[in-house]
């Protein structure tokens, strides 16, 4: 099991948020992730985990920063755990112009296959896998799982907890790219990380695994988008994910806010009903 | 009267987080603040005004990205407007090593009477009287008006509402700066912008100011300090605050939170408490 290195720690509504390192036998670099620990923890209690995926150029911080969540997941018993968005380090390839929707802080949650992105860009076992295992090792963790994320990070929940339901018991996401496969995000991403082969990206569609999963796996789903969010129709694409859950009778509740863009105004807006939404499937 | 120009929007909490610029005839440059706009204020209806001062370093947006007030803020139908911490501009001067704690960013909240700082430092007049005028001309608000802040904020508000009891009708701070002219902070910002001779400080300086005001101008007061505050001993100085104001017999409500430190993950945990109490006497 990875060492972990605390690198910072602040008190936040009678519960702590943690940053912490550790080497990602995974990703083959040193990651940093961050965690809230709500205030039962420091009273000997277990609680479940929310993961919570950010977007394009986010790391652990963005969420922690800016979410405004800790009030509420103080008062459900919440931990919550925010990844970083990709490998980093030196040794880490990046986009050769330095894009923000490519390499470093797009990493896309998917398991890179093409060349020279495969050795480190492995998302999808880190979140699936490493991460989980090390949190559950090292934190007084109950054994239900929730995940949740915001645009390339609402994909990543979304896409994850409908390959594995059983792994979670419920999945929520802000303004989530729907339907990667058939944006400009998204074709991107999977044609560098995956290669052209377009067969490869559908394990990675959450519009595509949304139509194929069996009934007997739906887990509870709630996606929130804003209707003023500056990529609705040309990135995220929502319609594509509500027709194909229809298809399949997947009873996704999603929500249109009037007004509400892309920003953490929107998310800060809605978390408490991430959390509480998560909260009822976790009991 | 200035005009207006927006620079941003977004709708957070049910409200609207906008910024705006507009040339300060007080501080001759052009300045940018931010307002958070209650549900009511669509609805038709006024609202009373929260000035919030910020700290060193930070701008308009460290408060209304991080402090997650939007939400109590609408229930209790409040205004809150975040102006810079300095003027701002090409030709604006700033400390010669462009250090965080004086020229830009780090304005101190005073009318500066050196040189090259006096042509644009003028900062306590432009929160005092410039900014609410604009406020008050150009948004829905009623005759309240409270003032709070952060560490040189929190100086800030504390100065100015004791210096100007009958325009507030509360001020809270969170790890003001409660001794500026006793601290390396304050020693620093005051030598520069006021000069040598200390008794122009005093005017600046709310252990001083707490224990001259008049007991018929005592307005309430809130104090929140985090105990593992970095800043605590060396620039902070609350004892020195609580003593003075012990000295005039002037009911200051100052709260000490174990575990909390100097950051927003403090005055996250606790904002809904200031928001309530200056609420509670707006009413």
């Amino acid at each position: 099991m990875s060492e972990l290195t605390l690198l910072s720690e602040n008190k936040v509504a009678g519960g702590w948020h943690r940053q912490f390192k550790h080497y990602s036998n995974t990703l083959n670099c040193e990651m940093r992730f961050a965690i809230y620990l709500p205030p039962k923890i420091e009273l000997g209690h277990r609680a479940p985990v929310l993961y919570w995926l950010s977007g394009l150029t986010c790391t652990d911080e963005n969420f922690m920063q800016k979410a405004g969540a800790f009030k509420r997941a103080a008062e459900l018993g919440m931990i919550i755990v925010a990844p970083d968005t990709s490998p980093r380090g030196d040794g880490v390839p990046d986009d050769e112009n330095q894009a923000y929707d490519f390499g470093l802080g797009a990493g896309f949650y998917v398991n890179a296959t093409q060349s020279p992105w495969q050795q480190h860009y492995q998302m999808y076992d880190y979140i699936v896998k490493e991460l989980p295992d090390l949190i559950e090792a090292e934190f007084a963790v109950t054994p239900q799982r929730a995940i949740s994320g915001h645009s390339m990070g609402g994909h990543g929940a979304l896409m994850i907890a409908l390959r594995n339901p059983r792994r979670y018991s419920s999945v929520s996401a802000f303004s989530p790219i729907c339907n990667p496969s058939d944006c400009p995000w998204g074709v991107k991403a999977f044609s560098g990380y995956l290669g052209d082969d377009k067969t490869n990206w559908l394990n990675y569609d959450s519009t595509h695994l949304i139509k194929q999963i069996s009934h007997h796996d739906f887990i509870p789903a709630l996606v929130d988008q804003g209707e003023q969010d500056q990529f609705l129709t040309a990135q995220l694409k929502p319609d594509a994910l509500i027709q194909a859950a229809q298809l399949n009778n997947y009873p996704l509740v999603y929500r249109s806010h009037p007004g509400y863009d892309h920003s953490y105004y929107f998310i800060s807006s809605f978390i408490d009903d991430h959390l509480a939404f998560h909260a009822e499937y976790f009991n």
